[in-house]
């Protein structure tokens, strides 16, 4: 490992300094390699199937694993589409005339050296592997040992790309042992790595966040809520409410608990519950949820700071917007809350007084998204509040230096 | 420590939202408070001088802690500066249409909780509570055992301040006990602190570091360079090199370690040795460096990590900009590093491939101060690559969230 971190450190400055035309080249030679050995990628991917059938995996976790044709042509795709992207390295802004005479500006630069660590998706390989390139990085990738023999093989075909294209093969390392010490190690190594980004269940990213002696960009929970507020438009309050639970009920940005202003509830809840039944979602609520609803289940207190990532709803009745900013205060993850109002002040008020990471009026929680935000790929939302929070993209793998220009200024 | 640490998260929660003015007021305030408690702040910073001379703190120290008149006065000055600087919460940047229809952008918010630890300075009492109050954040202060008396009394003019402008005096609490043991308290306090900003010598940062599990802004070393290249024009260069090193030699953006061009190495170095030996500054140089200079030390491996913070100076011969920027690369402590050279290609180079806070080209590493930088105020100079790097002024102390307008927007 420590070599691992030796070669990643002197791999990171040339791709710190490697020009925009390079990197894209690399990434459309990846493509283009993942393409080209499309069956070798399939035959490994075969040997980690069966060792996981073998070992027991569920169908989920083996669906994950599946690297298919399609799949194989979605991540061809996805790395084209980051080789379009605007390089962010080298940025300089703000450059402006000091009283001294010097000029002061600000140059974005790479991170460095990227620690990855993740669970079954092969994909992930590859398109963490992308984002760190494009951004200038290098990276250290630690995949799951039931993705082994996947990874490796896409690790041959990044390897190649970029020796292709004139940039350091060391810069995508793919940890070859799947000895879990590895890990251990990887977030020990502040010597070589500037962030550590996991990827992949609650208690895996627990656990790196207390043993790593690395800054890690995390993603815990995402407690997220709808508040529905007594002058808010009735239908778009129901569509939103809607969508923001059934649109997709596994993924981070799904609403786990609506709240709703207690005079607009009768005209808004049991609309609502209709559809949430149709669509087979559980109801819990509050006292006064129940006695709107007929078979809501009462919630408990644990409830309210539970994701369900499930067809599971949670539902308070609250007296208005200020109970609403307290029970946010009290039981939202920071990850992405919205309001449904046509009010203005309650909007502004709810903009700026929610600490989330994404804040939202009259929307889908479930926008929060880097796609949706624009910036093109994503690599994790952070629930951190320094340095990168909420959806991440290239801009987040990179970091901001301060340039002086002067002629011969010294201080006085 | 718990208590302060609930009351500081309900403070930041009005502060987060309170108004320009207020904190302008509550700012003006605490300067008035100061200077009409002056008899008062000088009787108890007396009871910390006493009990400073009889423990044996030397006269630095001593000189450090000393509250005269006109200490107060400049830091009630500098209270009302941070007062007249523009407010940078709230400020949205970058809100813009997606294909979907939502706007997306980006609003700067306060970080919550600051927990600040420094040494004898009492005016870093009132510094840090002024920075945190215009950035939005509740802080909580742990000075010096050495300056209890003159913290407490500081800190009641804060809390009066704070009370007259309608601001919850808990915004600003400083630690009353001067149990160590409180400092490893708050350095655990996760669920009540944001981030941890130490300022003092290298051992309680590196202690502070390690012990933490809020992140830390960070400030080690400045071991910075100034490279004179053989296309440097030689007057600039004896001015920059002679300003970086002896301008004031007790501060962290002090050059260390100058590396010169061989070639331009006979026209320039004697001519600044002669300056540097009448400004009393020891020479230490490599082999090539004392064949030119007589009376020039032989430098040692470790002289070319050492932050001298005294008037020595270690000096390199190089063979050009290749390895001036291997040098960078092995010793640097990415602090603040500058280059002297007419060179177009060579300036582009050293701006782009220099990984350090602060980069320069034909400028004293002395420039590198949140004030030559035009932020204003300074709360301490980062050598941390996330989040804040560089002159931390109130744009460190705050992070952005994600903010998302729509008009009843679903995700299809």
């Amino acid at each position: 490992m420590q070599t691992l971190g030796e070669r990643a450190v002197q791999a990171a400055r040339l791709m710190g300094k490697a020009e925009t035309h390079a990197k894209n080249r690399a990434l459309l030679n990846i493509a283009e390699a993942l393409e080209q050995n499309q069956s070798t990628l399939i035959d490994e991917n075969r040997n980690d199937l069966e060792a996981g059938k073998r070992s027991g995996l569920d169908d989920v976790l083996l669906d994950r694993l599946d690297l298919k044709a399609s799949r194989i042509q979605a991540i061809a795709a996805g790395l084209r589409a980051i080789a379009e992207l605007a390089d962010p390295v080298g940025e300089i802004t703000g450059l402006a005339y000091r009283p001294s005479g010097i000029q002061v500006g600000r140059m974005r630069v790479p991170l460095g050296v990227i620690g990855m660590i993740y669970e079954s998706r092969p994909n992930v390989t590859a398109d963490a592997a992308a984002l760190c390139l494009k951004s200038g990085n290098a990276c250290i990738l630690r995949g799951g040992s039931e993705a082994m023999h996947s990874n490796q093989a896409i690790a041959a075909c990044i390897r190649d790309g970029l020796a292709r294209a004139g940039l350091p093969p060391h810069a995508v390392q793919v940890v070859e042992t799947t000895d879990r010490a590895a890990v251990g190690e990887l977030l020990r190594m502040e010597r070589y790595v500037d962030i550590i980004i996991p990827r992949g269940g609650k208690s895996l990213i627990q656990r790196i966040v207390e043993e790593s002696r690395i800054p890690v960009i995390k993603h815990l929970d995402g407690v997220c809520h709808v508040y529905i507020d007594d002058r808010a438009d009735i239908d778009k309050a129901i569509a939103i409410a809607f969508n923001a639970k059934t649109q997709r009920y596994g993924v981070c940005n799904a609403m786990e608990t609506l709240l709703v202003a207690t005079r607009i509830a009768p005209a808004v809840l049991p609309r609502l519950a209709e559809k949430y039944r149709a669509a087979g979602v559980e109801l819990r609520g509050c006292e006064k949820t129940c006695e709107l609803l007929s078979g809501c289940r009462p919630a408990t207190d644990a409830d309210w700071d539970t994701e369900y990532l499930a067809p599971v709803l949670s539902i308070r009745l609250v007296s208005g917007l200020e109970e609403a900013l307290d029970h946010l205060h009290k039981h939202s993850s920071r990850h992405t809350d919205s309001i449904v109002t046509e009010d203005y002040t309650r909007a502004r008020r709810f903009l700026r007084e929610v600490d989330s990471s994404s804040v939202m009026v009259n929307a889908s929680t479930r926008f929060a998204d880097g796609y949706e935000y624009g910036l093109g790929a994503e690599i994790g939302i952070s629930t951190n509040k320094l340095h990168a929070r909420g959806p991440v993209g290239l801009e987040g793998l990179t970091t901001q230096k301060y340039i002086v220009l002067g002629d011969g200024h010294i201080r006085g």
